[in-house]
């Protein structure tokens, strides 16, 4: 039976600030000057803390999760690419030619996609996971861009899949998207979720240019202002989201559940956590910022973790491309701790 | 016969420009936005021209070389590490149990440690280079830290070394180095090559306190003012620098004329590389800024480049391990280029 989304959110402990703790001390008497690692320091406190173990297990099988869906706000002109493009991007991730399948070539990573919801009513590709909940989402700028009931769904439907995955061994998540028009998605959520003005989180997306930009933000406004005062996360979520959203809030909820941490990408990615945190605040010591997006809402969710992402490279692709590529950097992380001698151990 | 650093020079030829713009035009056509994947594109378009192909080889054998030796100018007090831990070190290296093992692990590196000058007369670990110029560099506050034969020694070795790894096929070098009192002549590396302050360029090193950093710039200082006006390249390098900055001239050197990437680490790195594009123009088209150096440093390089190292996690521990976190991005950007769809193919 799947896990409801209270299921899911109740599944997810604190992580371990004792283990995180034995990280420090440890990092402190390794054969190197203390702090001297960096964030890399950082993060192997945090994979200790969310594996409750020090040293933390490197991971050997990284996933990446590319939750597919289309977005009806697609009709207000929010993109220059036409919708198809989805359909055609999670065909290309399933023939392994995408940026993503390129880059988790590089890191050892496996693709999985998942098609939440795009338009196409024909059978997936071979190899995508079919947990279409419905073609495409409503227009956000004048009704729900679903029902609870879809979101709920769709949340369902991410959990299940990353639940599957763990079971088979998966020990790290990646979470990455295709969605013709998320990003202004993206950016109502992020706007929604941080109070942010919506200009400040709304960028150029697929290479719009400065006029349809503005349009873009004026969308979003639209956007807001329709879905009104409502702060009820999962309702903000229904209301605002993209499928593929709610899905990714499933993947980071069991992930989390499962103790595994989940490694966050732009600033769609972005958007699905800062709706998982705010269902489930104990869900942010699982969560690691990947790639700080060079969209303009790239830096919400690593400021609301207090925390630096760990890699600008100015991607603004998504996919899942930019925390692909900080997954060496949570292998490298692990290994510190557990393969570098003491000080004492080198120089005795 | 070992070629002269003359000879090491004239292999070395200029970037491929048409392989570069062959990069530039694919990039624009992949089915992505143009200039979505942000700065792994432009280091996918460095590979080409360095390569003279596009798409440029996935590197598969990455190595990363480290340089060790001991300073002279220890006797100044600019390190609170006794040198014995220069030695130690390698030796830890050489049991596979150092920072940079663990990191190389992580990306799926090879680690070759070379002696170039330890103060160490023993024997040294299995799996250690034996290319010992001399038992330590003399003290550059006093004396020119090594005559220019044994400067011409040691870049030699860097260049046996990184030749025969070539032919043995590692086909992207790292450069990494152990050596207790280095950033102390690195700083005047960079001094001495780019015009800057001591005080802009000399860090805390290991962790020394503020007043132990004020005396370490005074003895940069003295060190420059020693050595004077001399702006010849090879001389500079002599005079100021250790044995394994000299070594690792070398291997810049001759990874470049092999056409092969060299990928750059911390302050330490960083130096040496300012002397070998002072003594080589052309090199500077090889060398991958790998990671900034959370040292003040760390910046001088990229700068020289016009460019921004790849990473910033705050590292400053050298041995190439920030350099080493940037090769999966190496690995990404050339297989971007090479297994890629384009748009047209994807949407068609």
């Amino acid at each position: 039976m799947t896990p409801t989304v209270e299921d899911l959110i109740e599944a997810v402990v604190a992580v371990d600030a004792g283990a995180a703790d034995t990280a420090r001390k440890r990092h402190a008497i390794l054969a190197k000057p203390p702090g001297s690692l960096g964030r890399l320091e950082d993060l192997g406190v945090q994979l200790a803390a969310i594996a409750g173990a020090c040293p933390p297990p490197v991971p050997s099988a990284p996933v990446v999760v590319v939750a597919a869906a289309d977005h009806g706000v697609h009709a207000q002109g929010v993109s220059d690419w036409p919708q198809a493009v989805t359909t055609a991007m999670v065909s290309a991730i399933a023939a392994g030619r995408a940026a993503v399948n390129a880059i988790a070539g590089a890191v050892g990573a496996r693709v999985v996609a998942v098609d939440v919801g795009t338009l196409t009513t024909s059978a997936l590709p071979d190899g995508v996971r079919d947990e279409r909940v419905r073609a495409g989402s409503a227009d956000l700028a004048v009704e729900p861009a679903m029902s609870l009931d879809e979101c709920r769904a769709a949340v369902a439907a991410g959990a299940r899949v990353a639940a599957a995955l763990v079971d088979g061994g998966a020990d790290l998540l990646v979470t990455g998207e295709v969605g013709i028009a998320n990003t202004t998605a993206s950016a109502c959520l992020l706007a929604a979720f941080t109070g942010a003005d919506p200009a400040g989180v709304t960028g150029k997306g697929a290479n719009l240019d400065h006029s349809r930009t503005a349009h873009k933000v004026d969308v979003v406004r639209t956007g807001l202002a329709r879905h009104g005062a409502d702060r009820d996360p999962l309702g903000t979520l229904a209301s605002l989201g993209g499928l593929e959203h709610a899905a990714l809030v499933g993947v980071m909820l069991a992930g989390a559940a499962a103790r595994v941490p989940v490694v966050v990408d732009g600033v769609v990615t972005c958007a699905a956590a800062l709706a998982a945190v705010a269902l489930c605040p104990e869900l942010a010591g699982y969560l690691i910022p990947g790639h700080e997006s060079a969209e303009p809402g790239g830096r919400t969710l690593p400021d609301r973790l207090n925390e630096m992402a760990l890699l600008d490279l100015r991607l603004r692709l998504g996919e899942g491309t930019g925390a692909l590529l900080a997954v060496p950097l949570v292998r490298a992380a692990a290994r510190v701790l557990g393969e570098m001698a003491t000080l004492d151990e080198v120089t005795g």
